[in-house]
């Protein structure tokens, strides 16, 4: 049997995740669910994709991600139901999957438009009851990503800052923070020579290869566990301590 | 085997919730259970049964629903095992029940006193984990409600505020909000005429079917998807655009 | 089948759980997850040292209790397995485990470093998702403690403050808070005398055995869950009213 994940920016306490479990139980009795993230910020489809691509692939092939982040709920923006890599995806096509189609083998995509698995009557504020929950719980019963409804080869993708990458220089930028104020560069640590000299919007940061090659609330560019380049500070917050934030420029030239 | 779904106000970072799942796992072995929330503000009874009411009913048949926000623990009120529609409850007798119990079709209620069905020497701060988890494993097991103790007709119920409907005219007043910031109102969805005229404490809202009906940051009122009125803003928080919060009159008028 | 539990400082928001997870869905598929808390303080070892012993043994024998709060990540802190009283435990040496290695009757603990039970060419800033997760799945799967690597006899264990008791006095201090505002100490219920005084900083403290023996806002000493005495205040924070929190001593003088 396999699992669904569940990935929204719904917070917990109004019981909107309650809602979205019960359906997922009525239709599978006693899958099993695992919690992502309810706390995503509102709305933010961004956070959402970087999150999704940190880990839907480390998940058992037939695994089914539920990510709904959806300010556009009720509009004409489409559900979607995807295969991507032999797991399953269910989300509002807004560019929530972007990570996931950008790195994916292979995918295929399908609107979800079939009304016999959906909720009856689905209202037009809470697709992820209605819509998403059920999509959910049939996929992971077996039912085929393709009987929900046409194919999509359109999907929405966010716009991501593509950064110039030669043997002695590279330019890019933060793309991203995470909880520890660890500031996510675009550059893949792949492409870092092993002596560079590495500016953050004029400040040098140090090369090293843990948080524990430098001083206490020292900064120190490494490769991270995604592969890219991130600036951290030890035992602190690089964000905090460098003034640095999403859309900081980052230059590497090798020395 | 049911599934036993958590609703508290314990926080996750002290510990208190492991404490509760620990005691339902050793009576219970590999029983599934699923958070709802952890996170209602510390005492809000009212919080807890508005989000009780939002999913309770959508879980199957036999499901053991737990729902602990008890500022008077170790006082004389009541620790109640309810079956209300076939599901099971758990929770302190202090109105945690409102929605469900107003809403059921047919519930039966029980104060949970049976010394058998607790830990031993229950202690008088944390009954979470010493009457109400170890009630909830033993729900799932399957023993029956009225085996917990004498039956309880006169649960605590909040008091509501109603709204006052005729088919002209509808008073009433936003009654809860959400983490998206929308106005969620006590008057029924399907007593609002098809034209009317919205006005929420003297601001005028258009009426719409979802929230692309109206611009970004623009107010909308709809009907949710729990049947009510609702007034929301667009890829917003009507909450901090109207500056409307619980207890705020809205009324409408056909046209 | 064991069931795993998770404690971490990660936040949910960045997805780094959701790796966790997924990597022990890979190895041991279908297994048990139960999260604690993602929303440690960062850093916090201490913080995840007391919730970790108000819950752990409180689950079944053959539980595995994953608790990762790891600044020192990439450093050379070892990583351990660790047996205590038939639970297994995964976690950094950084003395997180104190609560657990000062309490359980009998413990062996072990360095995690066979290759063969880590991700490939584990990563130096998520040993969360490369060692640890990996860990907690093989032992859940029943694999030794003893497996994982040398025995360690040297744990890091953090300093505790210890009160000073005799029959008629004791002197201890606030150890830690809750999310109620509650304050814990470290004088052990047991040994307070019936008929006492209790002076929390200067402030005389009535004594009492649940928190609805003094008025709301009102102050109250009393036995907690854990077998402490607990400074509360009913329907309010004792932190907050008493402007006390770690640290603040407190004598206890039998009257």
């Amino acid at each position: 049997m396999p699992n669904i994940t569940l990935l929204t920016d719904f917070g917990t306490r109004d019981g909107f995740i309650g809602a979205v479990k019960g359906v997922i139980q009525e239709l599978y009795p006693g899958v099993g669910i695992d919690d992502i993230a309810h706390d995503l910020p509102r709305g933010d489809v961004a956070a959402g994709s970087r999150a999704l691509g940190r880990y839907w692939k480390l998940w058992p092939v037939g695994t089914v991600h539920l990510a709904v982040v959806d300010p556009g709920v009720g509009s004409d923006r489409r559900p979607l139901v995807v295969e991507a890599d032999r797991r399953l995806l269910v989300s509002p096509d807004n560019g929530i999957l972007t990570a996931i189609l950008s790195s994916a083998e292979r995918w295929s995509a399908f609107e979800c438009t079939n009304r016999d698995l959906q909720r009856v009557e689905p209202s037009r504020t809470f697709h992820g009851r209605d819509i998403f929950a059920p999509a959910a719980a049939y996929l992971a019963r077996g039912v085929h990503a393709a009987r929900f409804g046409p194919e999509v080869t359109d999907p929405v993708l966010l716009a991501t800052s593509e950064p110039e990458i030669s043997p002695d220089l590279l330019r890019g930028e933060v793309v991203s923070t995470d909880r520890f104020g660890n500031l996510i560069t675009n550059l893949p640590w792949s492409a870092v020579p092993t002596e560079a000299e590495v500016d953050l919007d004029g400040t040098r940061i140090p090369l090293g290869s843990s948080y524990s090659d430098v001083p206490p609330m020292r900064p120190v560019a490494l490769g991270n566990s995604d592969g890219c380049l991130e600036v951290a500070a030890r035992d602190g917050s690089a964000e905090d301590l460098l003034g640095a934030t999403v859309g900081t420029p980052i230059r590497v030239r090798r020395t």
